[in-house]
């Protein structure tokens, strides 16, 4: 869809332009006019009365030549039938206020939901709303709100589920110099417009240069994603979105199949296509602002000039904590900060690099001129504290002489207190750098900054390669047999599951059918000692907690025992499955459809503690060796693809290469609802599925 | 110690009053007389000049009269010396602000370190310091310190080992109209008075009703913790700790010389002392600002008006994440509130009520007035974003009414955004009501106030009771021969260890020495089947990873294979221990010394995996049930003590009666370095030590 002309329209019409001061229309008209809009635009309203010294229309039939939109601030009543005039008049942009449709949930809202849904296709209208607050294009200067504020030029370009999340961002860069808008969306119910296609515009919006959205939920998963890593590899893209905690209750609820909640999933989805998930509104703001500014690490390596040694330590302790590097400058330039200091104090040339208390504005240039010329540094942060003589103003003007000077290398003031340093906190933002009065959320955005630049950067995969493939559609005869054979049964038996799992290029474990003692004779002439003996029901899910499991048989009078105690249990002519016992780490790995973003693949920790200690990485199948490792390094199960406790560590390829063939079989065969490995026993390079449950699609 | 008097001075010296506006002295005097002290005031200084309209005298045998306090304002090599004089003139407290001392770790700083502690010895002196920056009694106008500011009086006492985050603080109380400081002192490098020492001032201080503390290290953690108790028990105490990091520590150490213990535990004393951990310097200052102003919930039911949709999601989302809970009002006040909006519009009762974003400020006292009279709301979060035709200030204006009419029931107003709010934030700030530009950080502070509040009026143990202290008592000649015979060694054998922890009065699984064919007859006689064989090494810690454990013998060859196997590796004559196998979950309990707070206790997941997952709580010995109940709340651990799959829930109580025992035997016995269960095997009130590492100490 493209939305150049929707948002860049020549000429706008707001209907419904009242003399209330308090109406919306009115409102609506008086940012247009305040925001500075050169088009062409026309006021309707029934009266035709002048409002705010322009003449309104009666109707739309008035206007001479074309219209590109047509803003309506009119209830819904009125709204939608007056699309029909709009169509006549051959515009097909409309961004309409109006609520009062399907998220009333009642009776009447659904049948206008259903009306304006017929119009919108009969007329081919691209909509914006209803029930939204509409959008601002600062660049153009239009401004189809009914914000109280004129928004400031910028560089950021906000999409937002929520109207009033839009009033507190507005009411912020408002008060700012150096930050600014370039387009506001609201998107309020997305009977058309939806967040992947204002992601869309943003893209290839020249004006636009971070991307912030807030998000209740998503409308296509699999579009969006698409959308978004595109996006994330030219520009980043914050996102909040609430919701956070309804649905890991019901992750809470299910069991290890489904241990993913929707927001978890979520969460994993927007890391893989490169986005950064802000944690609170307030992060939100921070991520944004430093975006907007530039102020951009280059990397994890992290300088800290200090006069304040207990903030320094505290400081360190946040920095550490999100695996940032503390920078230790190198011996050369040591003895060059001792030298500069040596007449008039001992500063300690650690990292905090301690001024003391005494630090002038002075003392601050040397040491950062001084540092600055290491290599590799990412980042300086400056930390000050309003002391006896401290020279705050004029060490603020020294840090943006250092800034400027050393090209734009991200410097960031944290000069610390209320009324002391704002006059400080007042210079360097008119400046157009980021200073703050706190330094504990500057850590952790500086890491989620590099993260997501690193998975934006990521390989991706549009589809599995063929030697994925492959293994599963030779056997493709097999699997549609099993399938017809499975018919209107709610899962596989083990035996089939790893057989499935086998065809797809997956290593199981030999599983033997054990009916008869001479079957007991047969799997121990083939496989020897350890063996596994499992009770050959279907039914039972977790076999453990039945003692449906029976692990170390080592000797054959052991074996018997394991069969005619299942047999006790299963009943006359029952059995049990027979397998070699391998051994190291239980993994579960699993897939799974979710309802947002497809076909989801979930890696984690097994054993009965699995669902205890939830120790899971998910991604959004499919995905590239690169974006498993980067899921993998969030996680502690890396641990475990290095020496962990002396047994030998995981193949991290190989896991990756079974992970992806589970999420292949799911996303292939709509046959299948859901899959689980659990456990697959992972050691060295050998990585094998003692037990599959493949759950049947309804 | 009393600090009565050190604290409340009828009469105070300065050493060092000079003419210069930027030396320390001539500071100190000034703000002594600013902040309006009122008692006999004498400037030292060896011009004799007139210095800030007062004359300054030569030395302290010009003063007549007695002589409370001395500041000592000159470095180190004068101050040290000038002790005697102070002396001689039969004054005891002092404080000194010169650094140069054992902070330095140069071999003059020792040796002037050296020369103090024998000059306060050998005057018994009360020192504040070395290399502080003094300290402020605003009730009665002291103000020893080099501060820029005259600190506004208030109720919160703060006691730091760091005088920056001292200028940060007062800055940012000077800042505020109902915040203020009772006392302000800075430690320095504890050479006399320390942590311990001003808590106790404080506890009994009137003018304090919270207390804020940074520390890097604690001198005494038995003395701390029984202090910090006490004192919780009367008055909330938040403390900001550095050091979480090893590289935090480092910069600590660095910084005041201070070694930081192990961070966990740190964490774990605090909490049990009922004391607030803040995370940050940021959340230091919020939770001090919320007690000061009496802004705590009554429990944690919260009601939360809005006329936000989104952001009212995103709060609910942060409430629910710190376990708050969303008051639901009642049908009766929902019939009310739909009654009272009827004529204007539909709002959403639930919880949060959603106002809508035309929202008046008659609209939010309606939705007050009818709510706040709902049972057990234990505090209301009114959400407001600047929309277009938002009353702020009056909203402003209602919620301070409402305060008053509902005998200041927590009411927290967030008000978002920047210019549009500031006015109502300056307003609400004189009405002594605390209010947020952002929620994020409110959820967890509520949060924490809660949990502090149960843990400061948890019962506490002095020692423990006799039931506990009597078995092992009882077998004080076993133990005493069992060190005697383990003289030397690092660690006691697996059966010595389990007999010690049997004595105890912990059951342990029977362990049996197997040496000979007969032997496992024996075994499997007494014990039957399944059984568990272990190679009967004392040196090889880590028996899984070497197939030192062979776990579910059923059969009689089975249990001869693995005698025969162990004896391979063991050698002629060796064996293997053999022990009935039990099934439940797997759990650590471990003791061990903690340099600061002495025996810690730690209970936590076991298994292989124990150290990668790292589910463990810690606890300071003695501790009482109902504290050990507090920590288990707090992790997962929780959850095996009731129903998990399938299986018996273990009993919290024998769980805490074995943890308590092995803290009493590590507190004990000086000869027992650390003990380790593990694992302890638990499954409903059966809980056995399988294997137990006693290490005994050098």
């Amino acid at each position: 869809m493209n939305l150049k002309r929707f948002f860049n329209p020549r000429s706008v019409a707001i209907i419904g332009v009242s003399e209330h001061e308090n109406k919306v229309g009115h409102l609506v008209a008086k940012n247009m006019m305040n925001q500075g809009y050169k088009g062409e635009m026309y006021f309707i309203h029934p009266s035709g009365a002048e409002i705010l010294g322009k003449k309104t229309l009666k109707s739309l039939n008035e206007i001479n030549g074309s219209l590109d939109l047509v803003v309506m601030a009119v209830p819904s009543v009125v709204a939608v039938p007056y699309l029909d005039e709009v169509a006549a008049k051959g515009c097909r942009n409309v961004v309409m206020f109006a609520a009062g449709f399907g998220e009333t949930h009642s009776p009447e809202g659904l049948k206008m939901e259903e009306e304006l849904q017929k119009k919108l296709k009969e007329h081919d209208i691209t909509l914006l709303g209803p029930n939204c607050i509409g959008y601002i294009n600062t660049h153009i200067g239009v401004n189809a709100t009914f914000f109280s504020h004129v928004a400031p030029k910028g560089n950021i370009g906000i999409i937002s589920q929520s109207g009033a999340l839009g009033t507190a961002f507005l009411d912020y860069v408002a008060a700012k110099t150096h930050v600014g808008l370039s387009l506001f969306a609201s998107l309020g119910n997305k009977s058309v417009l939806n967040e992947s296609d204002c992601l869309d515009y943003l893209l290839d919006d020249p004006n636009t240069e971070v991307i912030g959205m807030y998000l209740e939920d998503v409308i296509d998963g699999t579009e969006f994603l698409r959308k978004l890593h595109e996006t994330t590899q030219k520009k980043p893209v914050v996102i909040l979105k609430s919701g956070k905690t309804k649905e890991g209750s019901k992750a809470a609820q299910s069991h290890t199949g489904s241990m993913a909640g929707d927001d978890e999933v979520f969460d994993a989805a927007l890391r893989q296509a490169g986005a950064l998930r802000a944690e609170s509104y307030a992060e939100f703001e921070m991520l944004l602002k430093l975006y907007s500014l530039d102020a951009v690490p280059a990397n994890k390596n992290i300088l800290v000039l200090s006069n304040a040694g207990g903030m320094g330590v505290l400081l360190t302790d946040e920095l550490i904590s999100q695996e940032l590097h503390l920078v230790m400058v190198s011996e050369t330039t040591t003895k060059k900060l001792a030298k500069a200091f040596e007449d008039t104090k001992k500063i300690t040339v650690h990292n905090p690099i301690d001024l003391l208390g005494d630090a002038s504005a002075f003392d601050y240039k040397k040491a950062i001129n001084l540092t600055m010329e290491e290599k590799d540094i990412g980042a300086i942060i400056v930390l000050l504290t309003p002391q006896a003589n401290t020279e705050i103003l004029e060490t603020a003007h020294v840090l943006r002489d250092v800034y400027h000077a050393f090209k734009y290398k991200p410097i960031y003031p944290i000069f610390m207190g209320k009324d002391s340093v704002s006059e400080a906190h007042k210079y360097l933002e008119q400046e157009g750098i980021a200073s703050f009065r706190y330094f504990s959320p500057l850590p952790k955005a500086l890491r989620k900054i590099i993260d997501a630049k690193q998975s934006a950067q990521s390989k991706i995969l549009e589809v599995s390669p063929p030697d994925y493939t492959l293994p599963v559609q030779s056997h493709i005869r097999d699997v549609q047999l099993l399938f017809a054979e499975n018919k209107g049964k709610k899962f596989l038996s083990q035996h089939d599951g790893l057989s499935l799992l086998s065809w797809s290029g997956i290593s199981v474990a030999k599983t033997y059918l054990a009916v008869s003692p001479e079957d007991l004779t047969t799997v121990v002439k083939e496989e020897g000692f350890p063996l596994v003996a499992k009770i050959a029901s279907d039914t039972i899910t977790h076999k453990t907690e039945v003692k449906g499991v029976i692990t170390g048989i080592t000797v054959m009078e052991e074996l018997q025992n394991a069969f005619d105690s299942m047999r006790a249990v299963g009943g006359r002519g029952s059995g049990c499955y027979v397998q070699k016992q391998y051994s190291g780490h239980e993994l579960i790995v699993g897939s799974k459809n979710d309802s947002t973003f497809g076909t989801i693949v979930l890696v984690g920790l097994g054993g009965i503690y699995a669902e205890l200690l939830h120790e899971v990485i998910e991604l959004v199948y499919p995905f590239s060796y690169e974006q498993f490792q980067i899921a993998l390094e969030k996680s502690k199960l890396i641990k475990l693809t290095k020496e962990f406790r002396n047994m030998p560590p995981i193949d991290a390829k190989k896991l990756y290469d079974i992970a992806l063939r589970v999420g292949l079989l799911v996303d292939t065969f709509e046959q299948i609802k859901e899959i689980d490995i659990n456990p697959l026993i992972a050691s060295g390079d050998t990585l094998v599925a003692v037990d599959g449950r493949v759950i049947l699609a309804d």
